[in-house]
């Protein structure tokens, strides 16, 4: 008897961030399932360009850390990709990715650092923060953002939800949120969809002040502190995540966050400096 | 009468960090005076690549971020900084740097977002953590630790000092630390220095484990959260800085820090992935 595999659609997180493979020269697509205010959601945009750097053939060990600079719009349609492998040593490399549109001006660029990472001692001080469990937690209403990278996630808020669906505060709220993130068609976390996720954490400025306002992610650096085999073996399809900020001053602000297994492991920590208009 | 004025002599950060002129291509010079380990001490060569981005004849506006990768060891002597102005928009510019000695491989690199800073919104939601005034705390003995860069700040802890000058600890320790950090011959804190301490928080692996272990920094970001005005009106010698880590694991750890100004201002955060052999 012929058993034949159920098909298997491919998730649109990896439609969204595939890469077509050159030398140097690696092409992706933006995606309008994960699309933001004008234009594709940073997130899926810093898992692309991490995305041709894992898929290059000189590519050894698992990322340590990506940085991602925005500089300008990214239109609708194809880029380009400028991958390089700047330096590598017996267990390190330092990679750099720049993304082109049409031959035009940088819009964006990454660099990584990427590491076979072996047995060593082990520590880690803080334990994941408590938490009702996800299937336990509110489902955040997507209504009340419109924009469709939104839809691909599903949040649920502990702590810090933001009061986005009535008027403006009148009085500031804090800056900190814990939320569970899975995507919203469920798939298991890896170093990509880790890497997005780390880019979910909502403005910390909507929360704050409970309204929208212009706002753009300026440079972003996630740290990963857990290789691929220790993503496998989580086999985590949501994570627990930790969100604040510390200055909101001259049109900038930081932001700050944790990404925790369901288990008990920290898995990323990210960073980043946005631009907003208040 | 003839009154000359004081004999100024330059302080040795900044002749740690000094630059020559060209037009992509500037030259800078290891100093004995800021050594670490085995090479030079990396916020000082943080600093050098800041400063060649900063009085780059193109360059406008303030620093918010810079990333740095150490990607081999700089021999002692004289490096090529190859600078380039990746995008400038209205507001933002986005920089590279790549440091090459010899025409050889890239030893280290950094990218930098620096924007025209405007009034606006203001907001920290956190205070400067309690201390001891600077004047009032134990100075870090010296003797501790050979390198000739912890000789150029005084390091005045007012929580977590490392329990270095004894055995080895049998229990672990916290990774925090509280203390105080300012330059040895006493300096007026602008971007360039704050660059440079926010590399001189001790590995967290020194403090839990109570002992020296092979540690070297992979890649650093730091923030600033106050442009060069505020740190002019700040007229601050000294920063109080928290430092932190949340994960050792496979020969990686993170670390994070907040420098404040003793008036009270968060100027910069800063977050390092860094490997250590234990």
């Amino acid at each position: 008897m012929l058993i034949r595999s159920p098909e298997i659609a491919e998730h649109l997180f990896d439609q969204a961030t595939r890469v077509s493979a050159g030398d140097s020269q690696w092409r992706g697509q933006t995606s309008d399932d994960y699309w933001a205010f004008i234009g594709p959601f940073g997130g899926v945009t810093s898992a692309t360009m991490l995305r041709a750097i894992l898929e290059h053939s000189q590519r050894e060990g698992d990322p340590l850390s990506l940085t991602v600079h925005f500089c300008a719009p990214i239109a609708r349609g194809a880029f380009d990709l400028d991958v390089r492998l700047i330096k590598a040593n017996r267990s390190t490399q330092h990679w750099s990715v720049e993304l082109t549109q049409q031959g035009g001006d940088v819009a964006a660029f990454a660099t990584a650092a990427l590491a076979a990472r072996r047995p060593s001692w082990s520590h880690q001080p803080n334990q994941r923060p408590d938490a009702t469990p996800f299937e336990q937690t509110r489902r955040y209403p997507k209504s009340h953002l419109g924009m469709s990278w939104v839809h691909q996630y599903d949040f649920r808020f502990v702590e810090g939800q933001p009061a986005l669906d009535g008027a403006p505060q009148t009085t500031l709220a804090s800056p900190f949120s814990k939320l569970w993130i899975a995507d919203t068609a469920p798939r298991q976390i890896d170093v990509l969809s880790l890497m997005s996720m780390s880019d979910t954490l909502f403005g910390r400025i909507f929360h704050v002040r409970g309204e929208l306002v212009p706002f753009g992610t300026v440079s972003l650096t996630t740290y990963f502190h857990a290789d691929s085999e220790d993503l496998r073996s989580e086999e985590a399809r949501q994570v627990l995540a930790i969100a604040n900020a510390s200055s909101f001053h001259k049109n900038y602000a930081d932001q700050t966050g944790e990404l925790w297994s369901p288990g008990g492991r920290l898995l990323a920590t990210t960073h980043q400096i946005a631009y907003f208009k208040a």
